[in-house]
């Protein structure tokens, strides 16, 4: 039993480096996204309906195609306006497959039925504007 | 050698359970904060050489605090306007602490010194403004 215990411990041991290994390792590589785009006045009501916590939306679908973390806030601007800016991580291998399919879900399509007409894209834009990441810090 | 090979199988079993346990886990509760100031046109190039991945700045103290994943997005806006959005997730256990202290660093006040001025803080802000968060899917 000597024998036996002193191998269990030493699996153990082995079994907790990898434990520290794994809860140590960096996350996942990610490719972060950041994004803006102009909400309408008259609509920031019913679009916070539509993102609440209780609407399942297309969250199934963004997380299908490895879309994560993704947050939207919200901001008055001094000129009066409206504007959303939008965060997420992709967290898959193939960002524009994963795009393209996720514009091709049924669900997808008819979502963004509902909510572009609530949004003010920028000039040039159609949809929500990429935004330049000038600084990251992990 | 037959009770020692299960005995073995049985432990690294437990092992591989508990890692994968440990890549399940969801991320540690964490506090997203979103926001967003001006920044002056002919400051741009600064403030970007400033917060470029070469320039160690303040990131020592950000993380030294638990402010973690931090990205700065920049977009210059129809107005003609140049603007930063900022998102970091505080990963610590006391924010308003952590914040205090960090605000009292010589270094972070020095650093402070030099970007306050190359922004532009919205009507009533004296800095960042926060940016309310209306959705979020993990």
């Amino acid at each position: 039993m000597m024998l036996q215990g002193k191998i269990i411990r030493s699996v153990l041991a082995a079994a907790g480096i990898m434990l520290v290994a794994a809860a140590g390792l960096p996350r996942p590589k990610v490719q972060r996204i950041g994004m803006v785009i102009g909400l309408k006045a008259d609509k920031i009501e019913e679009y916070k309906s539509l993102h609440a916590g209780t609407n399942p939306g297309v969250r199934d679908l963004l997380r299908k195609y490895h879309i994560r973390n993704f947050s939207i806030y919200l901001r008055q601007f001094d000129d009066g306006g409206y504007y959303l800016f939008g965060y997420y991580e992709y967290m898959g291998s193939d960002y524009k497959t994963d795009l393209e399919n996720l514009a091709e879900e049924e669900r997808n399509l008819k979502w963004l039925t509902v909510t572009d007409p609530m949004q003010v894209p920028f000039s040039g834009e159609k949809g929500w504007a990429l935004m330049p990441e000038i600084y990251h810090n992990d």
